[in-house]
Protein backbone atom coordinates (compact mmCIF):
# COMPACT_ATOMS: atom_id res chain seq x y z
CA UNK A 1 0.00 0.00 0.00
CA UNK A 2 3.10 2.36 0.03
CA UNK A 3 2.20 3.74 -2.83
CA UNK A 4 -1.00 4.68 -1.89
CA UNK A 5 0.69 6.81 0.54
CA UNK A 6 2.99 7.75 -2.00
CA UNK A 7 0.12 9.37 -4.28
CA UNK A 8 -0.30 11.58 -0.57
CA UNK A 9 3.38 12.96 -0.59
CA UNK A 10 3.41 16.71 -0.73
CA UNK A 11 -0.52 16.31 -0.59
CA UNK A 12 -3.38 18.25 0.99
CA UNK A 13 -5.96 14.83 0.89
CA UNK A 14 -4.81 13.97 4.60
CA UNK A 15 -6.92 13.78 7.25
CA UNK A 16 -5.26 12.69 10.32
CA UNK A 17 -3.86 14.85 12.64
CA UNK A 18 -0.22 15.45 14.15
CA UNK A 19 -1.64 17.42 17.19
CA UNK A 20 -4.82 17.71 19.09
CA UNK A 21 -4.21 21.44 18.09
CA UNK A 22 -4.01 20.85 14.21
CA UNK A 23 -6.84 19.17 14.77
CA UNK A 24 -9.10 21.94 15.63
CA UNK A 25 -8.61 23.77 12.66
CA UNK A 26 -9.80 23.10 9.20
CA UNK A 27 -8.33 22.10 6.36
CA UNK A 28 -8.22 24.53 3.03
CA UNK A 29 -10.76 21.50 1.58
CA UNK A 30 -12.81 22.36 4.99
CA UNK A 31 -13.01 25.54 4.53
CA UNK A 32 -14.68 25.02 0.94
CA UNK A 33 -17.11 22.42 2.12
CA UNK A 34 -18.43 24.55 5.00
CA UNK A 35 -18.58 27.48 2.52
CA UNK A 36 -21.91 28.81 1.68
CA UNK A 37 -23.21 30.58 -1.39
CA UNK A 38 -22.54 34.14 -0.10
CA UNK A 39 -19.05 32.85 0.17
CA UNK A 40 -18.70 32.95 -3.74
CA UNK A 41 -19.53 35.55 -6.91
CA UNK A 42 -20.27 34.44 -10.63
CA UNK A 43 -18.38 35.66 -13.29
CA UNK A 44 -19.04 38.85 -14.92
CA UNK A 45 -19.91 38.09 -18.48
CA UNK A 46 -18.90 41.51 -19.97
CA UNK A 47 -15.57 41.25 -17.85
CA UNK A 48 -14.86 37.70 -19.10
CA UNK A 49 -12.58 36.58 -21.95
CA UNK A 50 -12.51 33.26 -23.53
CA UNK A 51 -9.29 32.53 -25.12
CA UNK A 52 -9.79 29.46 -27.56
CA UNK A 53 -6.97 27.53 -28.20
CA UNK A 54 -6.65 23.97 -30.11
CA UNK A 55 -6.55 22.46 -26.77
CA UNK A 56 -9.19 24.11 -25.21
CA UNK A 57 -10.48 27.22 -23.09
CA UNK A 58 -8.50 29.82 -21.35
CA UNK A 59 -10.51 31.89 -18.91
CA UNK A 60 -10.13 34.82 -18.07
CA UNK A 61 -11.24 37.21 -15.30
CA UNK A 62 -10.40 40.83 -16.65
CA UNK A 63 -10.25 43.32 -13.66
CA UNK A 64 -11.98 46.91 -14.83
CA UNK A 65 -11.69 48.80 -11.26
CA UNK A 66 -7.93 48.18 -11.45
CA UNK A 67 -7.22 48.86 -15.36
CA UNK A 68 -10.68 50.81 -17.13
CA UNK A 69 -8.75 52.14 -20.17
CA UNK A 70 -6.89 48.86 -20.75
CA UNK A 71 -9.85 46.23 -20.38
CA UNK A 72 -11.93 48.85 -22.45
CA UNK A 73 -9.27 48.56 -25.33
CA UNK A 74 -8.84 44.85 -24.89
CA UNK A 75 -12.74 44.54 -25.29
CA UNK A 76 -12.82 46.70 -28.29
CA UNK A 77 -10.12 44.36 -29.69
CA UNK A 78 -11.63 41.24 -28.90
CA UNK A 79 -14.69 42.28 -30.54
CA UNK A 80 -13.21 43.48 -33.81
CA UNK A 81 -11.97 39.69 -33.55
CA UNK A 82 -8.45 40.89 -33.84
CA UNK A 83 -6.68 38.49 -31.71
CA UNK A 84 -8.51 35.52 -33.60
CA UNK A 85 -5.39 33.30 -35.46
CA UNK A 86 -2.74 35.08 -34.05
CA UNK A 87 -0.45 32.98 -31.93
CA UNK A 88 0.99 32.65 -29.05
CA UNK A 89 4.62 34.31 -29.80
CA UNK A 90 6.39 34.10 -26.54
CA UNK A 91 6.90 31.32 -23.76
CA UNK A 92 9.86 31.88 -21.66
CA UNK A 93 10.40 29.50 -18.53
CA UNK A 94 9.44 30.96 -15.25
CA UNK A 95 8.33 33.90 -16.44
CA UNK A 96 5.62 34.62 -19.23
CA UNK A 97 3.50 33.48 -22.09
CA UNK A 98 2.46 36.43 -24.62
CA UNK A 99 0.74 36.32 -27.35
CA UNK A 100 0.12 39.11 -30.25
CA UNK A 101 1.18 40.21 -33.43
CA UNK A 102 4.70 40.80 -33.95
CA UNK A 103 4.65 41.72 -37.36
CA UNK A 104 2.19 44.18 -37.17
CA UNK A 105 0.28 42.39 -40.10
CA UNK A 106 -3.30 43.28 -38.00
CA UNK A 107 -4.07 46.71 -37.95
CA UNK A 108 -5.88 48.10 -34.92
CA UNK A 109 -9.09 48.84 -34.90
CA UNK A 110 -10.20 52.69 -34.93
CA UNK A 111 -9.87 54.18 -30.89
CA UNK A 112 -7.18 51.93 -30.08
CA UNK A 113 -3.87 53.80 -29.62
CA UNK A 114 -1.43 54.92 -26.72
CA UNK A 115 -3.39 54.33 -23.03
CA UNK A 116 -2.77 56.22 -19.74
CA UNK A 117 -0.35 53.65 -17.81
CA UNK A 118 -2.75 52.62 -14.80
CA UNK A 119 -0.18 50.89 -13.42
CA UNK A 120 -1.23 51.45 -9.69
CA UNK A 121 -4.08 53.64 -8.63
CA UNK A 122 -4.85 55.38 -5.24
CA UNK A 123 -6.43 53.47 -2.24
CA UNK A 124 -10.04 53.66 -1.64
CA UNK A 125 -11.96 53.45 1.35
CA UNK A 126 -14.89 51.81 -0.39
CA UNK A 127 -12.87 48.76 -1.42
CA UNK A 128 -12.84 45.80 0.83
CA UNK A 129 -9.42 44.63 1.55
CA UNK A 130 -8.46 41.79 3.21
CA UNK A 131 -4.54 42.32 4.47
CA UNK A 132 -2.15 39.51 4.78
CA UNK A 133 -0.29 40.02 8.16
CA UNK A 134 3.24 37.77 7.26
CA UNK A 135 5.17 40.43 5.02
CA UNK A 136 6.22 40.89 1.69
CA UNK A 137 9.24 41.31 0.41
CA UNK A 138 8.33 44.38 -2.30
CA UNK A 139 5.46 45.76 -0.45
CA UNK A 140 4.79 47.76 2.89
CA UNK A 141 1.06 46.34 2.91
CA UNK A 142 -0.40 43.14 0.76
CA UNK A 143 -3.72 41.03 0.49
CA UNK A 144 -6.87 40.77 -1.73
CA UNK A 145 -9.31 43.35 -3.34
CA UNK A 146 -12.08 42.13 -5.59
CA UNK A 147 -10.52 38.48 -6.21
CA UNK A 148 -7.12 39.91 -6.93
CA UNK A 149 -3.85 39.94 -5.03
CA UNK A 150 -2.96 43.58 -4.69
CA UNK A 151 0.42 45.46 -3.01
CA UNK A 152 -0.21 49.03 -1.32
CA UNK A 153 1.91 51.77 -0.31
CA UNK A 154 -0.22 53.47 2.39
CA UNK A 155 2.44 56.33 2.94
CA UNK A 156 1.96 56.98 -1.10
CA UNK A 157 -2.05 56.28 -0.76
CA UNK A 158 -1.69 53.73 -3.54
CA UNK A 159 -2.44 50.54 -4.40
CA UNK A 160 -1.39 47.87 -7.32
CA UNK A 161 -2.67 44.59 -8.60
CA UNK A 162 0.52 42.20 -8.28
CA UNK A 163 2.36 40.00 -10.56
CA UNK A 164 1.09 36.51 -9.51
CA UNK A 165 1.22 33.39 -11.07
CA UNK A 166 -1.74 33.22 -13.52
CA UNK A 167 -2.39 37.22 -13.76
CA UNK A 168 -2.53 39.14 -17.01
CA UNK A 169 -0.69 41.79 -18.00
CA UNK A 170 -0.30 44.02 -21.29
CA UNK A 171 3.07 43.93 -23.01
CA UNK A 172 4.26 48.08 -23.21
CA UNK A 173 6.96 49.09 -25.38
CA UNK A 174 9.68 51.94 -23.62
CA UNK A 175 6.80 54.62 -23.83
CA UNK A 176 4.44 53.86 -20.56
CA UNK A 177 1.41 54.96 -22.70
CA UNK A 178 2.12 52.17 -25.69
CA UNK A 179 0.46 49.06 -23.90
CA UNK A 180 -2.43 48.94 -26.18
CA UNK A 181 -3.95 45.50 -25.51
CA UNK A 182 -3.27 44.33 -28.71
CA UNK A 183 -0.28 42.37 -26.82
CA UNK A 184 -1.25 40.86 -23.51
CA UNK A 185 0.60 38.22 -21.46
CA UNK A 186 0.53 35.63 -18.25
CA UNK A 187 2.49 34.89 -15.36
CA UNK A 188 3.53 31.42 -15.88
CA UNK A 189 6.54 31.11 -13.28
CA UNK A 190 7.55 32.46 -9.62
CA UNK A 191 6.10 35.55 -9.57
CA UNK A 192 7.82 38.37 -11.31
CA UNK A 193 6.92 40.88 -8.88
CA UNK A 194 9.72 43.32 -10.36
CA UNK A 195 6.88 44.33 -13.28
CA UNK A 196 4.61 45.32 -10.25
CA UNK A 197 4.00 49.38 -11.50
CA UNK A 198 5.39 48.96 -14.19
CA UNK A 199 2.94 46.94 -16.54
CA UNK A 200 -0.31 47.60 -16.44
CA UNK A 201 -2.19 44.20 -15.23
CA UNK A 202 -5.31 43.93 -16.01
CA UNK A 203 -7.37 40.29 -14.74
CA UNK A 204 -6.51 36.65 -13.51
CA UNK A 205 -6.59 33.36 -15.46
CA UNK A 206 -9.18 31.65 -13.41
CA UNK A 207 -9.76 28.34 -15.53
CA UNK A 208 -7.19 26.70 -18.04
CA UNK A 209 -3.78 28.36 -17.40
CA UNK A 210 -2.15 25.39 -18.24
CA UNK A 211 -2.96 25.48 -21.76
CA UNK A 212 -0.36 28.23 -21.50
CA UNK A 213 2.29 27.11 -19.13
CA UNK A 214 2.92 23.65 -20.09
CA UNK A 215 3.73 24.85 -24.09
CA UNK A 216 7.29 24.06 -25.46
CA UNK A 217 9.46 27.22 -24.43
CA UNK A 218 10.77 29.22 -27.20
CA UNK A 219 14.14 28.92 -28.37
CA UNK A 220 15.42 32.69 -28.74
CA UNK A 221 15.81 34.86 -26.32
CA UNK A 222 13.43 36.08 -24.11
CA UNK A 223 11.54 32.88 -24.72
CA UNK A 224 10.10 34.25 -28.01
CA UNK A 225 9.85 31.30 -30.87
CA UNK A 226 12.47 30.31 -33.41
CA UNK A 227 11.50 30.32 -37.03
CA UNK A 228 11.89 26.38 -36.59
CA UNK A 229 9.52 26.23 -34.11
CA UNK A 230 5.67 26.32 -34.63
CA UNK A 231 3.77 29.16 -32.03
CA UNK A 232 0.28 27.64 -31.43
CA UNK A 233 -2.43 29.61 -33.36
CA UNK A 234 -5.17 31.22 -31.11
CA UNK A 235 -8.67 30.11 -32.52
CA UNK A 236 -10.51 33.44 -31.00
CA UNK A 237 -10.73 35.35 -28.43
CA UNK A 238 -14.28 36.19 -27.49
CA UNK A 239 -16.03 38.43 -24.51
CA UNK A 240 -17.89 35.62 -22.47
CA UNK A 241 -21.46 38.13 -22.94
CA UNK A 242 -21.09 37.71 -26.81
CA UNK A 243 -21.73 34.15 -26.75
CA UNK A 244 -24.77 32.15 -26.27
CA UNK A 245 -25.43 31.18 -22.65
CA UNK A 246 -25.02 27.51 -23.61
CA UNK A 247 -21.70 28.09 -24.73
CA UNK A 248 -20.48 30.17 -21.61
CA UNK A 249 -18.43 28.31 -18.91
CA UNK A 250 -20.21 28.85 -15.94
CA UNK A 251 -17.76 29.66 -13.28
CA UNK A 252 -17.53 31.47 -9.36
CA UNK A 253 -15.08 32.61 -7.74
CA UNK A 254 -14.48 32.74 -3.83
CA UNK A 255 -14.79 36.41 -2.14
CA UNK A 256 -12.39 37.77 -0.42
CA UNK A 257 -13.48 39.69 1.41
CA UNK A 258 -15.62 37.28 3.94
CA UNK A 259 -15.03 35.45 6.88
CA UNK A 260 -14.66 32.38 4.86
CA UNK A 261 -11.88 33.80 3.02
CA UNK A 262 -9.92 34.77 5.95
CA UNK A 263 -10.54 31.08 7.42
CA UNK A 264 -8.60 29.74 3.93
CA UNK A 265 -5.79 31.87 4.37
CA UNK A 266 -5.46 30.59 8.22
CA UNK A 267 -5.68 26.80 6.88
CA UNK A 268 -2.73 27.25 4.42
CA UNK A 269 -0.79 29.87 6.64
CA UNK A 270 -0.75 26.82 9.03
CA UNK A 271 -1.54 23.83 7.23
CA UNK A 272 -3.24 21.65 9.85
CA UNK A 273 -2.85 18.66 7.33
CA UNK A 274 -0.32 16.06 9.12
CA UNK A 275 2.05 16.28 6.23
CA UNK A 276 2.95 19.15 7.77
CA UNK A 277 5.68 18.95 10.55
CA UNK A 278 6.66 22.57 10.96
CA UNK A 279 3.87 24.51 9.61
CA UNK A 280 5.03 27.94 8.34
CA UNK A 281 2.94 29.89 10.40
CA UNK A 282 3.07 32.97 7.26
CA UNK A 283 2.14 33.06 3.58
CA UNK A 284 3.56 34.54 0.86
CA UNK A 285 0.80 36.86 -1.23
CA UNK A 286 0.75 34.65 -4.38
CA UNK A 287 0.69 31.20 -2.23
CA UNK A 288 -2.89 31.87 -1.21
CA UNK A 289 -5.21 29.86 -3.73
CA UNK A 290 -8.16 31.96 -5.15
CA UNK A 291 -10.66 29.28 -4.94
CA UNK A 292 -12.63 28.74 -8.86
CA UNK A 293 -15.41 26.25 -8.95
CA UNK A 294 -18.11 25.30 -11.85
CA UNK A 295 -21.50 27.11 -10.47
CA UNK A 296 -23.83 24.60 -8.16
CA UNK B 1 10.53 49.27 -36.51
CA UNK B 2 7.93 49.11 -33.58
CA UNK B 3 7.77 45.23 -33.25
CA UNK B 4 11.60 45.24 -32.80
CA UNK B 5 10.50 47.34 -29.88
CA UNK B 6 8.16 44.71 -28.83
CA UNK B 7 10.98 42.12 -28.67
CA UNK B 8 11.99 44.40 -26.03
CA UNK B 9 8.68 43.88 -23.83
CA UNK B 10 9.39 43.15 -20.46
CA UNK B 11 12.99 42.90 -21.25
CA UNK B 12 16.49 43.13 -19.76
CA UNK B 13 18.24 44.12 -23.12
CA UNK B 14 17.62 47.70 -23.08
CA UNK B 15 20.79 50.09 -22.41
CA UNK B 16 19.01 53.60 -23.05
CA UNK B 17 18.82 54.88 -19.13
CA UNK B 18 16.06 56.81 -17.82
CA UNK B 19 17.87 58.69 -15.54
CA UNK B 20 21.47 59.35 -14.75
CA UNK B 21 21.28 57.49 -11.12
CA UNK B 22 19.83 54.30 -13.31
CA UNK B 23 22.87 55.00 -15.81
CA UNK B 24 25.17 54.92 -13.02
CA UNK B 25 24.05 51.22 -12.19
CA UNK B 26 25.16 47.96 -14.57
CA UNK B 27 22.26 45.86 -15.83
CA UNK B 28 22.51 42.06 -14.69
CA UNK B 29 24.35 41.80 -17.93
CA UNK B 30 26.70 43.99 -17.75
CA UNK B 31 28.08 42.63 -14.10
CA UNK B 32 28.37 39.07 -15.89
CA UNK B 33 29.87 40.65 -18.52
CA UNK B 34 32.59 42.24 -16.21
CA UNK B 35 33.18 39.27 -13.66
CA UNK B 36 36.34 37.54 -13.85
CA UNK B 37 37.08 33.14 -13.71
CA UNK B 38 36.98 33.75 -9.95
CA UNK B 39 33.30 34.40 -9.49
CA UNK B 40 32.92 31.49 -11.36
CA UNK B 41 32.65 27.78 -9.79
CA UNK B 42 32.85 24.39 -11.75
CA UNK B 43 30.40 22.03 -11.25
CA UNK B 44 31.25 19.18 -8.96
CA UNK B 45 31.17 16.02 -11.12
CA UNK B 46 30.98 13.55 -8.19
CA UNK B 47 27.62 15.67 -6.82
CA UNK B 48 25.99 16.31 -10.47
CA UNK B 49 22.81 14.18 -11.60
CA UNK B 50 21.93 13.79 -15.68
CA UNK B 51 18.65 13.35 -16.23
CA UNK B 52 18.10 12.04 -19.50
CA UNK B 53 14.98 12.53 -21.24
CA UNK B 54 14.00 11.97 -24.50
CA UNK B 55 14.15 15.53 -25.42
CA UNK B 56 17.48 16.48 -23.93
CA UNK B 57 19.24 16.24 -20.38
CA UNK B 58 18.28 18.14 -17.55
CA UNK B 59 21.24 18.50 -15.01
CA UNK B 60 20.96 18.78 -11.17
CA UNK B 61 23.99 19.99 -9.00
CA UNK B 62 22.95 18.02 -5.35
CA UNK B 63 24.08 19.85 -2.38
CA UNK B 64 25.57 17.45 0.04
CA UNK B 65 26.29 19.78 2.16
CA UNK B 66 22.24 20.14 3.38
CA UNK B 67 21.37 16.74 3.00
CA UNK B 68 24.52 14.44 2.85
CA UNK B 69 22.47 11.30 3.65
CA UNK B 70 19.59 11.91 1.31
CA UNK B 71 22.29 12.54 -1.52
CA UNK B 72 24.15 9.59 -0.94
CA UNK B 73 21.29 7.90 -0.88
CA UNK B 74 20.34 9.50 -4.27
CA UNK B 75 23.75 8.65 -5.57
CA UNK B 76 23.28 4.93 -4.69
CA UNK B 77 19.52 4.62 -6.34
CA UNK B 78 21.47 6.28 -9.53
CA UNK B 79 24.69 3.76 -9.78
CA UNK B 80 22.50 0.91 -9.27
CA UNK B 81 20.50 2.23 -12.57
CA UNK B 82 17.31 2.37 -10.38
CA UNK B 83 15.87 5.41 -12.24
CA UNK B 84 16.51 4.23 -15.67
CA UNK B 85 13.14 3.26 -17.54
CA UNK B 86 11.19 5.00 -14.38
CA UNK B 87 8.78 7.87 -15.59
CA UNK B 88 8.00 11.50 -15.01
CA UNK B 89 4.70 10.35 -12.83
CA UNK B 90 3.29 13.49 -11.97
CA UNK B 91 3.06 17.21 -12.87
CA UNK B 92 1.14 19.57 -11.31
CA UNK B 93 0.26 22.45 -12.58
CA UNK B 94 2.55 25.79 -10.76
CA UNK B 95 3.48 23.17 -8.06
CA UNK B 96 6.00 20.57 -9.06
CA UNK B 97 7.31 17.77 -11.85
CA UNK B 98 7.77 14.19 -9.63
CA UNK B 99 9.41 10.94 -10.92
CA UNK B 100 9.38 7.76 -9.33
CA UNK B 101 7.74 4.01 -9.41
CA UNK B 102 3.89 4.33 -7.97
CA UNK B 103 3.53 0.17 -8.23
CA UNK B 104 6.69 -0.60 -6.44
CA UNK B 105 7.73 -2.82 -9.36
CA UNK B 106 11.57 -1.87 -8.49
CA UNK B 107 13.42 -3.22 -5.54
CA UNK B 108 15.19 -0.49 -4.14
CA UNK B 109 18.84 -1.56 -3.63
CA UNK B 110 20.57 -2.78 -0.73
CA UNK B 111 21.30 0.36 1.47
CA UNK B 112 18.29 2.22 0.96
CA UNK B 113 15.69 2.62 3.40
CA UNK B 114 14.79 5.13 6.30
CA UNK B 115 16.77 8.34 6.08
CA UNK B 116 16.89 10.91 8.52
CA UNK B 117 14.61 13.87 7.79
CA UNK B 118 18.11 16.51 6.97
CA UNK B 119 14.84 19.24 6.53
CA UNK B 120 17.35 21.67 7.98
CA UNK B 121 20.66 22.25 9.51
CA UNK B 122 22.40 24.19 12.16
CA UNK B 123 23.89 27.64 11.05
CA UNK B 124 27.43 26.96 10.65
CA UNK B 125 29.67 29.81 10.98
CA UNK B 126 32.07 28.47 8.56
CA UNK B 127 29.40 28.56 5.90
CA UNK B 128 29.60 31.84 3.77
CA UNK B 129 25.92 33.75 3.17
CA UNK B 130 25.21 36.25 1.76
CA UNK B 131 22.18 38.14 2.96
CA UNK B 132 19.18 39.78 1.20
CA UNK B 133 17.86 43.14 2.95
CA UNK B 134 14.40 43.02 1.54
CA UNK B 135 12.52 41.02 4.19
CA UNK B 136 10.40 37.68 3.51
CA UNK B 137 7.12 36.17 4.21
CA UNK B 138 8.14 33.04 5.78
CA UNK B 139 11.97 33.56 7.27
CA UNK B 140 13.92 35.80 9.55
CA UNK B 141 16.64 35.91 7.32
CA UNK B 142 17.18 34.78 3.46
CA UNK B 143 20.15 34.89 1.37
CA UNK B 144 22.75 32.77 -0.78
CA UNK B 145 24.70 29.52 0.83
CA UNK B 146 27.08 27.72 -1.62
CA UNK B 147 25.00 28.58 -4.72
CA UNK B 148 21.47 27.73 -3.10
CA UNK B 149 18.97 29.82 -1.50
CA UNK B 150 18.79 29.26 2.24
CA UNK B 151 16.58 30.72 4.56
CA UNK B 152 17.54 30.99 8.56
CA UNK B 153 16.01 31.53 11.98
CA UNK B 154 19.24 33.19 14.09
CA UNK B 155 17.28 32.71 17.31
CA UNK B 156 16.92 28.96 16.79
CA UNK B 157 19.82 28.62 14.89
CA UNK B 158 18.72 26.61 12.32
CA UNK B 159 19.28 27.28 8.62
CA UNK B 160 17.27 25.87 5.35
CA UNK B 161 17.27 25.38 1.82
CA UNK B 162 14.07 26.90 0.50
CA UNK B 163 11.58 25.74 -1.97
CA UNK B 164 12.46 28.45 -4.91
CA UNK B 165 11.79 27.61 -8.76
CA UNK B 166 14.39 24.69 -9.63
CA UNK B 167 14.72 23.42 -6.68
CA UNK B 168 15.06 19.70 -5.86
CA UNK B 169 13.60 17.59 -3.20
CA UNK B 170 12.78 14.19 -1.97
CA UNK B 171 9.11 12.80 -2.00
CA UNK B 172 8.24 11.23 1.40
CA UNK B 173 5.06 9.72 3.14
CA UNK B 174 3.81 11.07 5.92
CA UNK B 175 6.76 9.54 8.27
CA UNK B 176 9.59 11.95 8.14
CA UNK B 177 12.14 9.40 7.69
CA UNK B 178 10.62 7.90 4.41
CA UNK B 179 12.22 9.60 1.73
CA UNK B 180 14.40 6.96 0.60
CA UNK B 181 15.54 9.38 -2.59
CA UNK B 182 13.53 7.32 -5.10
CA UNK B 183 11.32 9.73 -5.80
CA UNK B 184 11.97 13.29 -6.70
CA UNK B 185 10.29 16.39 -7.51
CA UNK B 186 11.37 19.80 -8.90
CA UNK B 187 9.65 23.04 -8.42
CA UNK B 188 8.19 23.99 -11.67
CA UNK B 189 5.69 27.19 -10.48
CA UNK B 190 5.59 29.87 -7.74
CA UNK B 191 8.04 28.82 -4.70
CA UNK B 192 6.23 26.63 -2.25
CA UNK B 193 7.67 27.89 0.51
CA UNK B 194 5.34 26.24 2.90
CA UNK B 195 7.33 22.93 2.45
CA UNK B 196 9.99 24.39 3.62
CA UNK B 197 11.49 22.23 6.64
CA UNK B 198 9.04 19.62 5.84
CA UNK B 199 10.84 17.96 3.29
CA UNK B 200 14.37 17.52 2.37
CA UNK B 201 15.78 19.38 -0.75
CA UNK B 202 18.74 18.04 -2.13
CA UNK B 203 19.99 20.39 -5.09
CA UNK B 204 19.09 22.49 -7.60
CA UNK B 205 18.30 22.23 -12.02
CA UNK B 206 20.94 23.99 -12.98
CA UNK B 207 19.99 22.72 -16.86
CA UNK B 208 17.44 22.09 -18.82
CA UNK B 209 14.33 22.28 -16.33
CA UNK B 210 12.49 23.47 -19.24
CA UNK B 211 11.89 19.81 -20.10
CA UNK B 212 10.10 19.51 -16.82
CA UNK B 213 7.97 22.40 -16.44
CA UNK B 214 6.23 22.13 -19.81
CA UNK B 215 5.69 19.00 -19.40
CA UNK B 216 1.67 18.17 -19.61
CA UNK B 217 -0.20 18.48 -16.77
CA UNK B 218 -1.85 15.28 -14.93
CA UNK B 219 -5.28 15.42 -15.35
CA UNK B 220 -5.27 13.17 -12.02
CA UNK B 221 -5.74 14.81 -8.45
CA UNK B 222 -2.30 16.14 -7.44
CA UNK B 223 -1.08 16.21 -11.23
CA UNK B 224 -0.81 12.19 -11.37
CA UNK B 225 -0.96 11.28 -14.56
CA UNK B 226 -4.41 9.24 -15.79
CA UNK B 227 -4.28 5.86 -17.29
CA UNK B 228 -5.31 7.61 -20.83
CA UNK B 229 -2.30 10.06 -20.38
CA UNK B 230 1.54 8.59 -21.22
CA UNK B 231 3.97 9.93 -18.44
CA UNK B 232 7.69 10.74 -20.00
CA UNK B 233 10.04 7.99 -19.41
CA UNK B 234 13.13 8.51 -18.40
CA UNK B 235 16.26 7.14 -20.20
CA UNK B 236 18.63 7.03 -17.68
CA UNK B 237 19.83 9.08 -14.60
CA UNK B 238 24.09 9.39 -14.17
CA UNK B 239 26.23 10.49 -11.65
CA UNK B 240 28.35 13.13 -13.87
CA UNK B 241 31.74 11.99 -12.92
CA UNK B 242 30.80 8.13 -14.04
CA UNK B 243 30.93 9.39 -17.81
CA UNK B 244 33.84 9.84 -20.27
CA UNK B 245 34.69 13.39 -20.22
CA UNK B 246 33.26 13.97 -23.73
CA UNK B 247 29.71 13.06 -22.57
CA UNK B 248 29.79 15.96 -19.42
CA UNK B 249 27.73 18.90 -19.68
CA UNK B 250 30.70 21.34 -18.54
CA UNK B 251 28.87 24.24 -16.57
CA UNK B 252 29.89 26.93 -13.92
CA UNK B 253 27.94 28.39 -11.86
CA UNK B 254 28.43 31.76 -10.18
CA UNK B 255 29.70 31.84 -7.11
CA UNK B 256 27.01 33.26 -4.31
CA UNK B 257 29.86 34.95 -1.58
CA UNK B 258 31.25 37.32 -3.89
CA UNK B 259 31.57 41.30 -4.64
CA UNK B 260 30.07 40.15 -8.33
CA UNK B 261 26.72 38.35 -6.59
CA UNK B 262 26.12 41.30 -4.84
CA UNK B 263 26.27 43.67 -7.52
CA UNK B 264 23.89 41.21 -9.28
CA UNK B 265 21.65 40.92 -6.62
CA UNK B 266 21.26 45.09 -6.89
CA UNK B 267 21.15 44.61 -10.52
CA UNK B 268 17.63 42.82 -9.99
CA UNK B 269 17.04 45.10 -6.47
CA UNK B 270 16.52 47.79 -8.40
CA UNK B 271 16.61 47.40 -12.15
CA UNK B 272 18.89 50.44 -14.61
CA UNK B 273 16.91 49.04 -17.99
CA UNK B 274 14.76 51.73 -18.85
CA UNK B 275 11.84 49.55 -19.64
CA UNK B 276 11.42 49.73 -15.33
CA UNK B 277 9.91 53.36 -14.54
CA UNK B 278 9.22 52.55 -10.58
CA UNK B 279 12.35 50.37 -9.46
CA UNK B 280 10.86 47.60 -7.00
CA UNK B 281 13.96 48.69 -4.53
CA UNK B 282 13.65 45.17 -3.15
CA UNK B 283 13.67 41.72 -4.51
CA UNK B 284 12.35 38.46 -3.33
CA UNK B 285 14.78 35.61 -2.56
CA UNK B 286 13.26 33.51 -5.44
CA UNK B 287 13.53 35.77 -8.25
CA UNK B 288 17.40 35.97 -7.88
CA UNK B 289 18.66 34.39 -10.55
CA UNK B 290 21.98 32.32 -9.94
CA UNK B 291 23.59 32.21 -13.42
CA UNK B 292 24.90 29.35 -14.90
CA UNK B 293 27.01 29.38 -18.29
CA UNK B 294 28.51 27.08 -20.46
CA UNK B 295 32.96 26.87 -19.40
CA UNK B 296 34.35 29.52 -21.05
Amino acid sequence: MLHNFKFLILGTLVFLSSSALAAQRPTMGEVLAASTPADWRPLDAENTLYVELPGGRVVIELAPQFAPLHVANIKTLTRAKYFDALSVIRVQDNYVAQWGDPDNRHPLPAGIGKTAPEFDSPISAATPFTPLPDGDAFARQVGFSGGLPVARAPDQHRAWLAHCYAMVGVGRDLDVQSGSGAEMYVVIGHSPRHLDRNVALVGRVVKGIELLSALPRGGAEMGFYTKAQSPLQIKSIRVAADLPAAQRSNLEVIRTDTATFKALIESRRNRPESFFKVPAGHIDLCNVPIAVRDQP
